[in-house]
């Protein structure tokens, strides 16, 4: 059976494409990936809260949450 | 061609497994996956913080840092 990985972030432009590339480096065939926009999905802040989740972008494997700071380059920002 | 993901740790026990995790999901088929230890590879922390790395645990992907702050749970410690 698949674990489940879920990644959470509230789109921020320069994050969600660096964050996404974290996504992205999963193994799909062995975990089923799911995107989360918080902002959008405001419905699903309790399940990330229950999940451990305390900032975003963050990443939850199997249940386990990753929160993960990209520092933006100044060049991305530019 | 294998994109290179690397991930940097030194070596915190409850750390280490954990995030080993996020190591361990990223697919081998597309990315070659190196575990360093700066704490035993000091040759390498200069390499680390060429590519942007400001603290431990990181993951470096295609060159790009990600640092990942796992908040370990008091249970973990117990």
């Amino acid at each position: 059976m698949k674990q489940k990985a879920i990644f959470y972030h509230a789109g921020c432009p320069v994050c969600v494409s660096a964050e996404q590339m974290v996504a992205n480096a999963i193994d799909a065939g062995r975990f089923d990936v799911e995107v989360v926009h918080l902002g959008e999905s405001k419905g699903r802040v309790a399940e990330a809260e229950n999940a451990g989740v305390k900032s975003v972008p963050a990443l939850v494997i199997d249940g386990q949450p990753y929160h993960i700071n990209f520092g933006a380059s100044i060049d991305a920002l530019k």
